[in-house]
């Protein structure tokens, strides 16, 4: 079986430097980055330019990430069945919970959030669509981990950061965790990611019983946890009713 | 000078492929309609399935659109300054109409929705930003083919299609609506793209007073328009001044 095309994995480690860390650079910074002659590198980029892939601040000569790749990554969007199926159990989340709700799916070493609906109040808010979690520490990362290999072998193998006092780094503490997550079906994330922001999260599966994605609610601690500290519980099952109604439309078993 | 990759070419006509009409291709319907050989679709494929820009269904064996493209979709929107700038005077905007904002530039043959705001209300509403308006009947369009004279050219060159009964069409009525646009500083759309549907823009400038984009309010007809038919005068000042300001913010002089 023949390897991966060589101009076009380069041409994918430029769109990735340029997504990361600075995200406008020159020729020089680029090729020497990947290691590349600058010749190379120039070749590439200008027929990432031409496709709309990358774009040339006329002013100081840098590239960036170009236009095109928004578009396509809207159609990419469009194709996704499982976000098409959660449009409107989200949504009734949102409402039910008085809280914003995240739908994410694994991506490479994290969570890609392919949905985003805005806590249902006047506050200004970002649009995290697109935007990626960690596995190890978010709610939602955990249950992908717990319930899918891929994830876990991902978490499990790669560095696990300390983002907060309280994110859980150690592997025994990691293990116990995710399978405290597949005894009660759900994971929760107190403050191990963001200081002051819990989430609560739940599987998504698909026909096979296969874990597609995750559901959950994010908002402060003071609002989303009870005295104890632990996560109020009517969320916890609005949460997982989500998860079930989203797994229920896409051909899962009732469970 | 030497031309483009072919294979890097080759694989951004197989996204923009999968990113139309069908979404889900299988490799004889790509090869076929980009007239390439099966093994050669199908190194691409792979090495862009390496890469997360494709995704293939295990079960029917058919390529979409990868997860990888909206994760640099969103570092796109991240690094973008207009859109940056733009974020609270859009946000103003949406609470000063009473309508929903958007935010476009100029790409390829048509608009790119950067930046969405909801209508400050608890309808149901789905995010645009990566969507594609036209440039002859939006008022986004019609503004940036009145200011920019590439989107001009490709307003003026490319096919016009009615979109609804009220779509301008023919050349020299679409050269009296820019010719109009350039005189008001700011252009309408009264249902020539959606039925039921107003909106109205104007341009955004930079510190060089070149037009790099267009903001405007959309809405029903029946709130957006007065009883004559026109844009309702406090919109058009609403849109105006958001467009002023943002331009401010880029750097253009006062006008």
């Amino acid at each position: 079986m023949p390897g991966p095309i060589q101009s076009l994995a380069r041409a994918a480690a430029i769109l990735r430097l340029l997504a990361g860390g600075e995200r406008r650079l020159g020729l020089s910074d680029i090729s020497s980055s990947l290691g590349l002659a600058k010749g190379t590198a120039h070749g590439i980029l200008r027929t990432l330019q031409q496709e709309g892939f990358v774009e040339q601040d006329t002013a100081s000569g840098k590239y960036q990430l170009g236009a095109e790749l928004l578009r396509l990554g809207n159609s990419y969007l469009d194709v996704h069945e499982l976000r098409a199926r959660a449009l409107v159990w989200t949504d009734d989340l949102a409402r039910s919970s008085g809280e914003a709700v995240y739908l994410g799916v694994l991506h490479q070493s994290g969570v890609l959030i392919v949905h985003h609906v805005f806590r249902p109040d006047d506050s200004r808010q970002v649009l995290e669509v697109g935007a990626m979690q960690p596995l190890h520490s978010s709610a939602l990362g955990k249950v992908l981990a717990a319930y899918d290999p891929v994830a876990h072998s991902e978490a499990a193998e790669n560095e696990r950061p300390a983002l907060t006092p309280r994110t859980i780094t150690d592997t025994a503490g990691f293990e116990d965790v995710l399978e405290l997550a597949r005894t009660r079906g759900w994971a929760s994330d107190l403050e191990e990611t963001w200081e002051g922001v819990a989430s609560v999260a739940a599987p998504i599966l698909d026909r096979r019983r296969m874990p597609v994605g995750a559901v959950g609610i994010t908002g402060a601690v003071e609002r989303v946890c009870q005295e104890d500290g632990e996560i109020q519980a009517r969320l916890v099952a609005a949460v997982r009713d989500c998860a079930r109604a989203v797994s229920r439309d896409l051909g899962a078993g009732r469970f």
